[in-house]
């Protein structure tokens, strides 16, 4: 069986995004210092230009596995993009611009329904108007044999650990205080999920904290 | 100059103690299982037994590098003690009975003035009255040239990162979720300081990470 797989990066008080998030700055204020590891990496660098470079090591390392073995993503409906905002007149073509970095099927969990958005690239939206069961069970026939990455937001990482459809959970944790804004981990507890430790690295400005993730039976 | 030290263990989902609270039971419903990493190892036997034994590895280094060049302790009033409890007419004991496993001054923080209390084996409970700073201040004379250690509660911690005074902040990440209770990072933001990744271990069931920590100088 393939994975169920979330990699998230956290401040280390627990945020995913800052506070004030809005259609201008959907992370929140602070919320683009979390993701300040990624950038430099040879991985990222690779998936948005093709002028190359970029720094090897842990991180990129890191990034590399998380795309390595994967065929389809699952995300909210805030993740994908706002409804209105200041891009244009269509407010359903994701934050991306023209040609997203995922490279295959992407599964938007939303209660309107709407027509697949194929983008260049080879990345597809679907809306998933049924629910969290239903999204995976299409990301995994998508997928074809790889792995299903859940990318976000908080909401719908919740959903998927309460429901105990997680297999393995990736948190990326840079040493960085928000104070405030959308947190990972809440309102799910040890009644959802046990988890077990598989592996910390450290990599220049964040520590990544992989576990392996299991439903949990009884207490 | 000593450094004022921080070494406490949360949950992934970042709580120091469970929910529901009580003179009963003050980590909470599942807060102890937080601590289930300390006690098989070495040194935390030796502390409370002169039986011998225990387990050596990451968690007896960590946790023996913990009390290694401490010379005084610093706690909040809940930490110290309930008010009043099961255990006998006298709330102003502490928690750890004749003996306390700490050997060298503790300074509670408190509103109610208090004479000083001395029990077994070179632990001292002083209160004070007069803030934060002066407990600092306090502790620091007592640990001669030694390191001082905010042990907690969340709320005393959370009120010296907010002042920028401690130097080192050691979290014991347990890989489990208590879904409510006590965190320890809340209402403190990037504002008050600045964190640096030292060291990341991997004990069993415990990841050990290591920040410089620093006050923060606008933004």
């Amino acid at each position: 069986m393939t994975k169920l797989r979330c990699g998230i990066t956290v401040s280390l008080d627990g945020y995913v995004a800052g506070p004030n998030q809005s259609a201008d700055n959907p992370i929140g204020e602070g919320g683009l210092r979390l993701h300040e590891w990624v950038f430099p990496t040879k991985t990222f660098l690779a998936m948005h230009s093709d002028a190359g470079g970029g720094e090897t090591g842990v991180n990129d390392d890191v990034l590399r596995e998380t795309f390595a073995g994967l065929g389809a993503t699952i995300m909210g409906r805030n993740m994908f993009g706002p409804v209105r905002g200041p891009w244009g007149p269509d407010p359903w073509k994701g934050w991306w611009g023209d040609n997203p970095p995922y490279h295959h099927p992407v599964f938007v969990l939303t209660h309107q329904p709407r027509e697949p958005l194929v983008m260049q690239g080879g990345t597809t939206f679907h809306f998933v108007t049924d629910g969290i069961e239903s999204a995976l069970a299409q990301a995994r026939t998508a997928a074809g044999g790889r792995d299903v990455m859940v990318a976000g937001g908080a909401s719908a990482i919740q959903q998927y650990l309460r429901a105990g459809l997680i297999d393995e959970l990736e948190l990326h944790v840079v040493p960085l205080l928000l104070g405030a804004g959308e947190r990972l981990l809440d309102g799910v507890d040890a009644s959802h999920v046990k988890l077990e430790l598989i592996r910390t690295l450290d990599g220049p400005g964040v520590t990544h904290i992989k576990y392996r993730v299991t439903k949990a039976t009884g207490r």
